[in-house]
């Protein structure tokens, strides 16, 4: 395999080349519309006609996918190469939806196997609290579930949460309410558990490490109110971890499912990370039938033309706006309320893999890497944000989201329309707001029009398509850091500030930090 | 009064000659930090150690704001000058919270006059819900209230809810749980109403013109579940409006609460708009502790000296990273779950102001307005998209906030230290870290530094403190839009995707909209 820095490419000459090209936007029509779609998992199109890119555009974008390999460093992930090059692993995460390379064995064991092993065994666990099997320590039925976990274990499980928590109850779906545990800020902890019967909730206690700072401290403060509420907190907590952590093992909780160091905390919403609480709290068929959906993507991920590869082309078009055009940030916009945390959730995914600035060998590179990503759901974000995004200085492309139905079918008419219809006569008039502008003598009323989107559609936002949406954005990202020539896997970049903190906190009793900034801002806040 | 834009002014060239400059981290040391700190109002201070400016920054930045005649255009807003250019107001979110200028006379009435009638109305209102006296069509109390509106009239009074919800229920000072319906998308409304008892549950319809779309819908939605449920609906909605509005002086509402066009939408929190479900939740005490802590700080803002003016300093170190630096973006990132909401606040107030490409005039401008602005709670943003903050190929200028104190006071001891001192002293590494940076031979390893920021630190997050973070930030905004020479209280940018909604939803019934793309993604849509 070739690993090239973006800017040593034959094709980043080319399409620097065409970099003044105007790309017009009266060209938009049906024509274009239609002719600019792209199949995805789970039901899903990916339509890309408001990019701001030609023909000649895509095929110098589809020559750079083919110059940097991107399908085959794809297919080298999925067969187990160490593609996390600065920690030596694996990087695993497709293999949790299902199997599309070969048998990845490590230590003698199917990794394959060992994953659907778990997932048998969450499945089964989900069951027997659903079905009251497993009850909490007086005897009483699970109702209630409560992650605690941060990072990837907390912000991919709860968008993820969100988007079918109504799914499921208007199918009757749901059984256990979820919520979530996770800054070390005690007020977050004591809100969350301040309003729940103790009784009726089993917590998930989620860390690969087993060290996370946070997550141990709201593990203790937890247990604190169970047994402040006569309950064995070893009969309401089950943990999800490594098989090598401290937590792994202990026989102290109620039940333990494993990951491994080969799925990146952003990327574990597939396994038990994500698994547990969603099968609780929607059953593990809802779960299995996301996973089938994003198993689906990350199939169509496999195919070589870029217009039939959705996440291989969004890849492509991101890295255009990027790095050709310059546009600093990205804005993730779904018409959905379903998916409110799910821009959170990409923010991480994204900014978390590719906002580095050396490439996978450690050396710097001289060009941007990942964007600054950002997003609240439409129609709100309407009523706040887009201001700037249609008028002001800078261009930040657009993704956005929508489907014909809504999730609960309890909908109202008003002046001749309901609200699912209003919401995407919003959608689609944005689309065209933000491509074509409008002139106007009066300038305050201008508005420039050429700035891109995208959109993803489909009828409805059930397991299956949230599969392929989140599948889809995880191998976009993981496209986007082959072609920058990345290791999009670790994050070498938050270890300077547990360094710090634990300076902090050992000098608050001893004799300071050594760094004098340090201890005044520590004394600001009162340490 | 002089009105000129950013690049035409003599302090503009001054800073650009500074804009070579090496600011150099290795001299921030204690001295440093103590000696950069400017208070504010509500027991507040905010220290800016950690911004890339010396001595000579400041004291340019300083001649500009005496050039561009900051603190004067302050005042002549103050006294009612028609500073919303574009749509000829006055601009009088101030005056809610106390007179700082003249008295400011509309039509023969006084508006200051008018804003404190208001408040004692709906302060009345609010005790007699609290107390019982008010309650629903069912004769039950009300324990509930739901907020209906979009924007402006979601986005900061749901913020402020959050950020005292655990103030208030640690002194018993709250009585009405709050929930908040804003999208058109139906699913939202129908999720909110599910949950509640309709007997107990007053609705707060709030809409300044009274013809937002998505909230005339969503108003219709839950008329139609109070009168499912045998429910009298003029007993269970009050509306906020302005007294020109279709809503206004209906007698089919329980009440009606009024501002007027002088209170833009996105900093209308201090008036009825986030004052009767704050009033409701929490008691109208509550309420004006939050309005007198903003009070204060709109007076500090009248200060000339820029070393004793938080928002104005914080609004010209703005500038210069914007305009002078060339960072596109800015995260706001408060060590404080209470404030999850804030940053989505802030976000609108900040780009929906200045997200501007002509000046008050309606002239292009032709230098960067209004940043992106985003954010999340720390710790949560560690584990998130930190990576990119630190080790990004873009620098991200930081906005911190923090406190001594949590709202609970309900804490675990781990390892030695509380989860309150874990908070405060990863938020100090974290200055520190993004400040200094650390080298590594291994370059995977290596933080540059160089990354500013700044920190607003108090001992507690109260309704004053409240009031103060939130006035400084209106203020910061105001300041920048004079700076930069705009209209920061229009939003014409809005507008023309409200204009083509209307001909989607006229062209779904009759022969289409005129535009084949718009067409063909309706069509995609569903519609």
């Amino acid at each position: 395999m070739n690993y090239t820095n973006l800017d040593k490419t034959e094709s980043y000459k080319k399409i620097l080349s065409l970099k003044e090209k105007k790309i017009v936007y009266d060209s938009l029509d049906a024509a274009r519309v239609r002719s600019c779609s792209v199949p995805m998992a789970g039901g899903l199109s990916y339509n890309w006609a408001a990019k701001a890119a030609n023909s000649e555009v895509i095929a110098a974008l589809a020559a750079l996918a083919g110059e940097q390999e991107l399908v085959d460093k794809y297919k080298a992930l999925l067969n187990g190469e160490t593609m996390n090059t600065g920690e030596g692993r694996k990087v695993l995460h497709h293999l949790l939806r299902g199997q599309l390379g070969k048998a990845v064995v490590h230590n003698g064991r199917d990794l394959g196997e060992f994953y659907r092993a778990e997932l048998g065994r969450f499945s089964a666990f989900a069951e027997n609290v659903r079905s009251g099997k497993i009850a909490g320590a007086s005897g009483k039925a699970f109702k209630h579930v409560v992650q605690i976990g941060i990072g990837g274990s907390d912000l991919g499980p709860r968008a993820l949460y969100l988007a079918l928590d109504n799914w499921a109850a208007a199918r009757k779906k749901k059984k256990l309410d979820a919520a979530f545990i996770s800054n070390v800020d005690p007020d977050d902890a004591s809100a969350v558990t301040a309003g729940l019967n103790m009784e009726e909730t089993v917590f998930v206690l989620v860390s690969k490490s087993g060290t996370t700072q946070e997550t141990l401290a709201n593990e203790l403060f937890v247990k604190g109110k169970l047994k402040k509420a006569g309950l064995d907190p070893g009969r309401h907590i089950v943990a999800v971890t490594s098989e090598t952590s401290p937590l792994a093992h202990n026989p102290a909780y109620l039940d333990s499912f494993y990951i491994d160091d080969f799925i990146g905390g952003r990327y574990s919403s597939s396994s038990a990370v994500g698994g547990v609480i969603l099968s609780l709290a929607f059953g593990p068929e809802t779960f299995k039938e996301f996973l089938s959906g994003a198993h689906e993507a990350d199939k169509l991920a496999l195919e070589t033309d870029i217009a039939k590869n959705a996440a291989l082309l969004d890849a492509l078009l991101g890295v255009w706006e990027r790095n050709f055009l310059g546009y600093p940030a990205t804005a993730v916009l779904p018409y959905s309320q379903a998916l409110s945390r799910f821009p959170a959730h990409l923010q991480q995914l994204d900014m978390e893999s590719n906002g580095k600035q050396v490439n996978r060998n450690g050396e710097p590179v001289a060009y941007a890497t990942g964007p600054v990503v950002f997003g609240e759901p439409g129609t709100n974000g309407q009523h706040s944000f887009y201001q700037l995004l249609h008028q002001g200085t800078d261009i930040v492309p657009l993704q956005f989201a929508g489907f014909t139905e809504s999730q609960r079918n309890d909908d109202v008419e008003v002046e001749g329309s309901v609200s699912q219809t209003k919401l995407n006569a919003n959608l689609a008039a944005q689309i065209v707001a933000f491509a074509k502008g409008k002139d106007d003598p009066n300038r305050n009323k201008y508005f420039p029009g050429g700035r891109p989107s995208s959109l993803i559609h489909g009828k409805q936002l059930g397991p299956a398509a949230l599969g392929s949406l989140l599948a889809h954005f995880e191998n976009k990202v993981m496209f986007q850091g082959f072609v920058w020539n990345l290791n999009s896997f670790d994050q070498e970049g938050v270890q300077l500030g547990k360094i710090l903190t634990k300076k902090v906190l050992s000098g608050v009793s001893g004799g300071g930090t050594g760094d004098s900034a340090l201890d005044e801002y520590g004394k600001l806040l009162g340490l």
